[in-house]
């Protein structure tokens, strides 16, 4: 095990200005092809004899397949396959060369139904696919398809979904929690819970208690890239595919899984990433293009159109979260209770999870009860996006706490500090605190001119001006990565991995390496290869592969060079004990006069001794290293229309190590843009009969860079304990807080606090016109609705289980629960 | 160091017969892919904006190049690039970076004239070379090149060049010699000798001696595949280059010399290779696409014409070889004197020193003296080609000793067996010889019907009818594999290497691998990647390749074996010693009840402990695992024509382990048939201005399947010594012993030995006429024209350094001759 802290913990900052690379502001190793365009993304392969598959969607949110007619398309000529849901067993069967029944497809599982089984469960979602010599053909042919459908009433709102009374998606969906199961069907997926202290006791300590319901809207991840995916089936029956991933790996065994085909049968070659946000760790259209392949008898392409990625695709989950906190007089909290209602989508998975450990996450409560409820209703299924279930519960609760700092009359800052958690406090989970830099990241803006100056004027007349201050916390992905080190002839260093990129890990991990072999970064380069080249890695996700990569890398450098040494004692004929390398060469101490170069012992290793040096790491667990961030807004908003502009911005976060401070920058950067866009226009739009108003770009409206300022960055550097330099991922946790910091700049603004984004113009006037913010869901009781379900036997009576004994901190959840964290930056794959 | 040697030297066959793949006739791995056209081949990638490279070659033989205007050709719309020989060094030195003069490319050297240098030396010799948008354009833009030449007389026949007042190629060729170098330039590049015991003595003890002088037209290898090459540069200026070639890390090795470019900015894709018999291991047209792809500022495929890869490829180059044996009554040579000439075309470079071991190989030579000559001549530069050096060589001692056994009357094969090498014996070069199969080769031979029937009567009137039989030998190559072996979940095995497979070695290694793993051999597959990807391999020759990289993968196989056992032992929580594995299933001994399948132990590791399981093997020296052929044909020879069919051919190689019996017998196949076809019909013909004639498939003619008998094959396995299984190569040996077993057939048809190829009917319907051979060296005296061109100072004079003491085996070489064998099967780039 190699030492990866090379800096202690408290050594200042200055001492590592003798790095060469690490820390450095170096050029990016994929940027040139990336904006020359020579980078290979999803839709850029091409096989011969290729088709295009497209696919159908439905024109209802809930309704019943009756009968869908393909005659007419499969006539059409050029058009090579029309598959529906029903051709699913017989395809799966035919491909896997076993008996598939229908049964896995009743199942209510989003990863089964490539298509629709027997009902549609949201507007756009596939009810049939074609494979057509070209694109026109196929879209003609689609127009070609004859659906009858038996329309169902929808169920849009999520605290709608909860009740007894409600639409039915699945008949065989019966609530988890950990009383059990539920006895009769219902659109919830399972209810978990943390408790930790006697709640009721904290609040009656407390001098302050706020409590609100806070909700947001569902939001799409918004990447460039659609989802693509090249199919081809090999004479043998092997499957080849080429497509837009997170995680190579994560699609050939989802393949295998679906199509009931070994694994290494399956060859997955993961193509650039356009954009994954974590959406890409989803199952995309890879199903679809295999069906088709086999089903045409020749390689098909799919890539979705933009309204089919808004539509069709896997969003975030809205979210509903009551909040109640209490505080002494010191800003000391005393009781957290929350109830945090996640809106999955049409099909079961779990999203609450993350949200109930990661909103109170920066914080120390001494008391907490946080439930989690996962509901379905007529929308796509939901997946991860950036810190998925963060910033929705981040806000509900920053929010809670900036209202509790009004009262006190607290600078909120100090507020966070007197609750903020720190290396040997307990998480509500009862985990131990591992070394983390919130306290840091804290005072860091505390003193930054982002808060110390005072709020000045708004720029125009007839505006208001706000600052809010939230934080936020992501615990940090690890798993497994894997990465191997060449050498060319001139000691040019070759990294070699199955992990694919997504936010400049590649430049990252290549700084590691020139650093720990004392390399020119020129001279480093690094490859992601399909699955049949190089050994298992985990997907790309959860801000882990710097942390992760970053280490198999570092390994795999370590191994190589110590094998270098060695192999250098070899070719001088040296005890290797006496052998050091000195400036790129080596030579035994005890004959310094012949020495051989870093150069010459690479040559000579390629045709003696125990042949070329490789050098090879990996990692599969690691320590997590937990980041945070702290974000200043201010807002300006017009009195007239309650438009709202983010006039200033300052990200903060405890990045560990900034391997690259511009990588690091771009992250924070990147995250808060879209916390920006998610805070005040985006957000799904459904009509009464549960149909997607604004599935485009033109509608569906993210911000551009005309709407946000310069974002200013501070970068915290408290090593992680268990990683290369000490690095932290920065893929995520600045996400967190900005809804909420944009939230409580608003309030600062026009007095009244927003609880549901988008903070759009009409909700912001109607705020300051009515002195409170307009939601739909202020005042309704989700305990009530809840207890009603369960009387209606949809959900077992939780009250009938008491906590087993009183212990400090007790998690009662369903096991699957209990790895929310975990399942939050991983796809949950219903 | 695992021992590779499971089987003992001595047991018998049958002992082998519970392995389950090796030494089974399983379908080739990549048999699907070829004959489907799913395998890419040199010429199947393209790039966006690619533009098409061709060249302009040289009418003249032998010219001085006056000037060469390019402006009409440049001119040409769609025309990129119009590059000559002038531009080479402004080109590199723009590709480098670095001042790159002229000088480099005045030495004589066929590897830095990509293009003519002031002068060209054989006809068909690219001058000039344009990159346009189609090649048809190209085409256009080549018409339009103006070249002035200043014709020079040319020089073909390589004893003409010998002679002082030859034509001289390169004014600044002085011939090497172990005597050092010559004061004036002329046409020999070398001469070499090995030489053992007293000579003359040798000749005094025999009761017979035969000598001739035989000649060899040049050959080519007759791959059907055209060189093919795509080059591209990215805009840092790293090189990316697709190739058809028989060693991916030489072409980035090669190409980094010649462009001045670090080997760490080349990436070469080794693709399919459509035959290359030992001329892709040269570097073809790989630098001049990297060249015209500078130049143009665009990537650029060059595909070869057929009659450009006639002219201006590498051949085999002819030879002219006197022989002298003498043998006692009961067969035991007693003296050999040799003297090879072999044809190196228009640029220095070393063919004889394979010959000089080959030939006299096979036997033990208590007297010896080999003389080696490489003469240049106004033709392509040549290369390896399939035991290269060797059927040359063996054609002349092979057909000598023919003439012995008649003049003995004894049996051919009883004379060979006599004096055949076993282990221990010494070779001419003092080597020791190994653990080795000829005598066991001999034997099957003698006792197998090819050889026990009597000759059959014609099969048509008109006819005659002969048997002849000849051996060969060939030394093995060694050298650097590099492979990995990963898995996927299912168990199944990927072995990945940067090795390119020629001959079928795909489907033997993945025959060891399934063996030695014990895994079906259905789920075993093997991928060549890119320079880039792997670790350093040599390339592909030597038929060294089932051996080396073999070997690589069964040590892979082997650590990924052990690792598995261990990672067992992990997850079991048992003491490794105490934990095996039986029937790919894991338990520990004290606790059999507790196990895990492979499968389970290969899924766990992929996110526990060390991490994905990986076998890595390497083989940087390993012994040499000398083959040997014997065959035997037969022929009818028409009397009013001479025209001559091979119409039974049985063929015999030790091949220590037949891994894939099929395999093996494809390669004795395939090589005797070009063996045939060198004997009967192929050879370059030049008319008197040094024009070749027959530059088309159409002219140069190769057999078909109509003109070849079927052949049998006899598989001998006598096990070598250091390596999997045992296996001997069985790619190249096997053309070693063909052209002499053909022409020891028509000695016993006509009763006249031919002593040139091809044995066109024109030639032995004159020796049956003439009652002897027609050949233009029969007389020539090469000792007199060699002491003639010493005598002029073109040569040292070697009389002047006398044998420095009376040694057993004594080698007088110059180091490069020295390193013959090696020379043999890898590049001799010039």
């Amino acid at each position: 095990m190699v030492d990866l802290q090379e800096r202690p913990a408290d050594a200042p900052q200055r001492e590592w200005k003798d790095r060469k690379y690490v820390g450095q502001r170096l050029p990016r190793v994929d940027g040139v092809d990336k904006v020359t365009g020579r980078m290979v993304y999803g839709a850029d392969i091409s096989l011969p004899g290729m088709l295009w598959g497209k696919q159908l969607g439905s024109p209802h949110a809930h309704a019943r397949i009756v009968k869908i007619d393909t005659a007419k398309a499969k006539a059409l000529p050029g058009v090579f396959a029309v598959i529906t849901g029903e051709d699913m067993p017989r395809l799966v069967s035919e491909i896997s060369g076993n008996e598939v029944g229908g049964e896995e497809f009743d199942a209510a599982s989003r990863g089964k139904r490539i298509l629709a089984w027997k009902k549609v469960l949201f507007h756009g979602e596939p009810v049939a696919a074609v494979a057509a010599a070209t694109g026109s053909i196929a879209d003609q042919a689609l127009s070609l398809i004859e659906v009858e459908y038996e329309p169902l009433p929808p169920v849009i709102d999520p605290i709608r979904a909860l009740a007894p009374d409600a639409p039915l998606l699945h008949e065989n969906n019966y609530a988890e929690t950990f009383a059990g199961k539920a006895d009769r069907p219902g659109n919830i997926c399972r209810i978990s819970e943390i408790a930790r202290g006697d709640v009721a006791q904290g609040f009656a300590e407390a001098a302050v208690v706020v409590e609100d319901t806070y909700a947001t809207a569902v939001v799409h991840q918004g990447y460039i890239e659609p989802q693509a995916s090249l199919a081809e089936f090999t004479p043998q029956g092997d499957l080849n595919l080429w497509t837009t991933t997170q995680g190579s790996f994560g699609v050939r065994s989802g393949l295998s899984s679906f199509l009931h085909v070994p694994a290494g049968r399956i060859k997955v070659t993961p193509l650039e990433v356009g954009g994954g946000f974590g959406a890409k760790g989803a199952m995309g259209v890879e199903p679809l293009a295999a069906l088709l392949a086999h089903a045409a008898g020749r390689p098909v392409k799919c890539v979705l159109r933009r309204s089919e990625v808004l539509k069709a695709t896997r969003p975030a989950p809205g979210s509903v979260i009551h909040v109640k906190i209490g505080a002494r007089e010191d800003g000391t909290f005393t009781a957290l209770e929350a109830r945090m209602v996640y809106d999955v989508g049409g099909y079961p998975g779990g999203a609450s999870g993350a949200g109930m450990n990661i909103g109170p996450g920066p914080y120390k409560w001494p008391n907490a009860r946080v439930e989690g409820i996962d509901v379905m209703t007529n929308k796509p299924s939901v997946t991860a996006y950036r810190a998925p279930g963060g910033p929705q519960a981040a806000f509900a609760i920053e929010s809670v706490i900036d209202r509790i700092a009004v009262q006190l009359g607290m600078d909120p800052i100090e507020v966070r500090l007197r609750n903020a958690v720190a290396q040997g406090d307990r998480a509500i989970n009862d985990v131990e605190w591992v070394r983390v830099g919130f306290k840091e990241a804290l005072e860091a803006v505390r003193s930054h001119p982002c808060w110390t100056e005072p709020v000045p004027a708004p720029s125009q007349p007839g505006r208001k001006r706000g600052r809010g201050v939230a934080a936020g916390f992501w615990g940090g992905g690890v798993g497994t990565s894997t990465a191997e080190i060449h050498f060319a002839e001139d000691g040019a260093v070759r990294i070699v991995t199955g992990s694919v990129d997504l936010t400049g890990c590649r430049s990252a991990v290549c700084q590691i390496a020139a650093e720990a072999l004392d390399v020119p970064f020129e001279k480093v380069g690094i490859k992601t290869e399909a699955t049949d080249a190089v050994a298992f890695n985990d997907g790309t996700g959860g801000s882990r592969l710097t942390l992760s990569l970053g280490t198999a890398v570092y390994r795999a450098a370590v191994d190589a060079r110590e094998k270098l040494r060695l192999r250098a004692a070899q070719q001088l004929k040296a005890d290797e004990r006496d052998v050091v390398e000195e400036d790129s060469r080596y030579y035994a101490r005890s004959a310094p006069e012949l020495s051989f170069t870093r150069q010459q012992v690479i040559r000579r290793s390629m045709n003696s001794g125990d042949g070329p040096v490789v050098g090879a790491g990996n990692t599969t667990h690691l320590k997590r290293a937990p980041a945070f961030a702290v974000q200043v807004a201010e807002v300006e908003v017009d009195e007239e229309t309650g438009q709202t502009w983010v006039v200033r911005m300052t990200g903060c976060q405890d990045v560990g190590c900034a391997i690259n401070p511009d990588l690091c920058e771009g992250q924070i950067q990147g995250s808060i843009v879209q916390g920006i866009g998610w805070a005040l226009t985006e957000g799904y739009v459904y009509d009464e009969r549960g149909l997607l108003r604004n599935p485009s770009l033109l509608d569906y409206r993210k911000l551009t860079s005309l709407d946000v300022p310069n974002i200013d960055c501070i970068l915290v550097e408290v090593p992680a304990e268990e990683s290369p330099y000490g690095v932290r991922g920065t893929g995520e946790v600045n996400i967190v807080p900005t809804l909420a910091a944009v939230g409580n700049a608003i309030y600062d603004a026009i007095g009244v606090q927003l609880t549901e984004t988008p903070f759009s113009a009409e909700r912001v006037l109607a705020a300051m016109q009515q002195g409170e913010p307009a939601s739909r869901y202020r005042g309704v009781d989700i305990g009530a609705i809840l207890a009603g379900t369960a009387a209606a036997g949809a959900v077992p009576d939780m009250a009938e289980i008491p906590c087993e004994e009183e212990t400090v901190a007790e998690t009662r959840a369903v096991p699957a629960a209990r790895a929310g964290e975990e399942a939050s930056y991983t796809q949950t794959e219903g």
